[in-house]
């Protein structure tokens, strides 16, 4: 008998295929987990909700949907307003869709069937949401887990599954989110597989960029052929997080792009750039940052605060390995920054004492990475009982835990020059005392450096995701390579 | 003495320059309205909450922010998280911005101050929304008027505003709704500017895809460029709605292209391509709507559809005029569509009795066209008293109301063949009497035809807004032209 066809997501072209089979793997996981962990009883189930499409204001609108983040996690679904349930004894998986009214056909398209969503998705059943309370009540669960736990990120509580007639049940809602979190948090083989891909699409517009950025463009330029070549060429319709493209001042603003600050200056000759931006292929992010001189050649300063980033980041990556603490990577990174800045003249004075006053978060006042997923600050940086330090840039740190194998990470060092902070250093004497103000008056309105990577966590050490030019040297030699055939976009498209 | 420079809304380059007066003359349209409108009493105020700024689920990724349609039309403030308030005597504008922490400078941006924002918007008082019930006390207002009211397309209502201590005010949530949507419904000349801006833009758009589609690639390959060539050429960091991109039998999805059908098809060689796509600046919209052969050729069935809804488009827009009823220029395009057919020998017997049995919606299920403005389907189209009518096709027309000069509109008719709707006509016996079959069967899988222009309604006919290839020849030539060299969109990038 020949074998099915596999499920698989694939936008067709050179994008990726991903198979059903990652999520099965998920859901197996969380079984796995929840059975190991103790006060969850025989025939539970668990319970969630998909993300719901939404509107702009009061409008008929739609806004684009994108999956919620756990449902899609666990069952790789993507369209809106579905429901989907785990029987965590059997592992048995229900998919729970839309009745959809026939007006549908003509507005909105093909109103596929029950069996098109079980061979789609690869799931045990498929049923109407509407019947949700049926056909859980039959499975006769001693009790729903559905899912309530705070985002260690944002402070905001997931929405626990809610349905018509749920009041019947015995639910749950405090088990769920811890175990499921732990399992986001390390990444299968096939996981890795699409983060590898994201990056490497990524990668490749952060290159045609640097092909193609020059003064006088608006920065909003960059930002439109970066998503351009993300979607076209890689099936990105949506991006990881807003493109952060900030120029000369502008790349001392650590989340520049938003309404407030649209990336809207001309790029000018002598301007660093510092381009954050990642594509998200079938919910799984990206995160990259890429430094470089708008015109292609590094002034002396330029290169200077560029290769001290570039030391603490290549520093840290030589010493990530599982078990080692990422409060200590993040240290790390601000003692080479700090070695670099004295070795400028820029700092004074014995490093070791500056740590102790944090000099380090004056010029790097972000955490040195996060967790990268379906989340770009993906989940599961706090667990219970591992608690924020609250000193100065590592309390701004996303994940307080030791380092593990399958983890994947940012490690995303820089050094910003940006004039609050600077002034608030200089005006306490603890920390102005390692300060030669007047070579630093040299770089107010520098901006900033920052260099970011993806890593994934293996036994013995990392592997780098993200493959873009990062040497100086190379930075150099490739934006100023005449032939700038690189990555075609649309081999068609003459512009 | 100089002039102080005009705030002006402006991203640069070949990009529009709107001046901020366009907000405060729609904020004096408004007080007018009300002025002249019975219940309102002295020292009313009217208070407007914006949008805010919002992240996906419980994760910190902020959502790309766009400003709530009623708060943009008053004020054209692009941030998140502001109220307005307009003393509806006086006329006097007041903003209120949030207070931003230190923290912010660091993060996303340096912290303007109150009189940075009373310049850039050309109100007369700017405070903190910390500060709105003092301040809205100190005004003494009899009444504050909110924002309460149904949008007839979506059948959602307005979310009115609110803030700590608005109980200490009396409030009038009636009054507002109905007159600040009369005010949207009719254009003023600055805001008839940037309507032909997005249209300039989005049909140099639509004409660059024309010049670059080909069999083989997928239809979001289409949505990319589009989004790339309104924004890096426009300034539009927004698509007034999702992309439509259908190709063969998706043109026959109205509306194609979201999440569960992700304009994710290859297209063919043979097949019509509907692409339906609209950018937006400074929150204005278009919507265009191009059909044309993939292949640059139409075929003689292409053909004789594409001229039947062409026909109907040009017959409808040569019978636009203030006082038209619109429900009757949907009839109309009705009309010619079925004596198109009939010349055909799709459809056979008398017209008028066809449109007795609705047979028009069985090819064109939607209706002519809406309002377009700061909403792709702007307010206006049902105010109190002018009803839908509950008849096929025209139960879908977004506006009932007589056709006024300075209104905004889409004419956008079209022919399909949807598999369902066929079917249910071929059961009924009162409309399969008009049916050819077996030519009909011909079209199955045809798709469909849409040809969607914006007009503005002037004193004795209309403005058309849109200019792209609209004739079979035009198309076929503009097509078929070897230079490729159309519209540049980034005049270095060598792909």
């Amino acid at each position: 008998m020949a074998a099915a066809p596999q499920p698989l997501y694939w936008l067709g072209k050179e994008t990726l295929r991903v198979s059903a089979a990652l999520f099965a793997e998920n859901r197996r996981r969380l079984c796995n987990g929840l059975k190991s962990k103790g006060g969850v009883e025989a025939r539970s189930v668990v319970v969630l909700q998909g993300g719901e499409q939404q509107q702009r204001h009061c409008t008929d609108t739609d806004l684009l949907f994108r999956q919620e983040s756990f449902f899609h996690w666990a069952f790789g679904v993507t369209e809106a307003d579905c429901y989907g349930a785990i029987e965590v004894d059997s592992g048995k998986s229900l998919l729970f869709v839309p009745k959809l009214p026939h007006s549908y056909a003509t507005w909105m398209g093909e109103i596929f069937t029950k069996e098109h969503f079980g061979k789609k998705y690869a799931v045990d059943e498929v049923h109407y949401s509407t019947d949700i309370a049926e056909v859980l009540g039959n499975l006769k669960p001693a009790v729903l887990l559905t899912l309530r736990g705070q985002n260690t990120d944002s402070g905001s509580v997931s929405r626990e599954a809610s349905f018509e007639g749920i009041s019947q049940f015995q639910v749950n809602n405090t088990l769920l989110h811890p175990v499921i979190v732990e399992c986001r948090l390390l990444k299968s083989d096939m996981e890795l597989e699409v983060l590898r891909y994201t990056n490497k699409v990524s990668s490749e517009a952060h290159k045609m960029i640097m092909k193609n950025v020059k003064p006088g463009q608006k920065e909003y330029e960059m930002e439109s052929l970066f998503q351009h070549y993300c979607y076209t060429k890689g099936g990105m319709r949506h991006t990881s997080y807003t493109c952060i493209c900030g120029t000369g001042h502008n790349a001392s603003v650590l989340h520049y792009g938003h309404a407030g600050a649209p990336n809207d200056k001309t790029i000018m000759d002598g301007d660093m750039c510092l381009f954050d931006m990642g594509g998200e292929y079938y919910c799984y992010s990206s995160d990259i940052t890429c430094s470089f001189p708008a015109n292609g050649k590094f002034t002396t300063d330029q290169r200077a605060i560029y290769e001290a980033v570039l030391k603490s980041s290549r520093t840290v990556m030589a010493a990530i390995k599982p078990g080692v603490k990422w409060t200590e990577m993040h240290r790390l990174a601000d003692r080479v920054h700090l070695e670099e800045l004295v070795k400028m003249d820029l700092l004074k004075g014995n490093v070791d004492d500056m740590m102790k006053v944090h000099m380090g978060s004056v010029f790097m006042p972000h955490g040195l990475g996060h967790l990268l997923g379906i989340d770009v600050h993906d989940v599961g940086g706090y667990p219970e009982g591992v608690e924020r330090i609250n000193e100065p840039g590592l309390r701004s740190l996303r994940m307080g835990r030791l380092v593990q194998e399958r983890m994947v990470l940012t490690v995303e060092p820089g050094i910003y020059f940006i004039n609050h902070l600077l002034d608030q250093a200089l005006a306490d004497p603890a920390q102005s005392c390692f300060i030669d103000n007047q070579v630093l008056a040299r770089f107010r309105g520098f901006g900033g450096v920052r260099i970011e990577d993806d890593i994934a966590v293996t036994a013995t050490g990392i592997e780098l995701l993200t493959c873009v030019p990062r040497t100086v040297d190379e930075i150099e030699a490739f934006m100023s390579e005449s032939d700038k055939t690189f990555s075609p976009v649309v081999s068609s498209v003459k512009f």
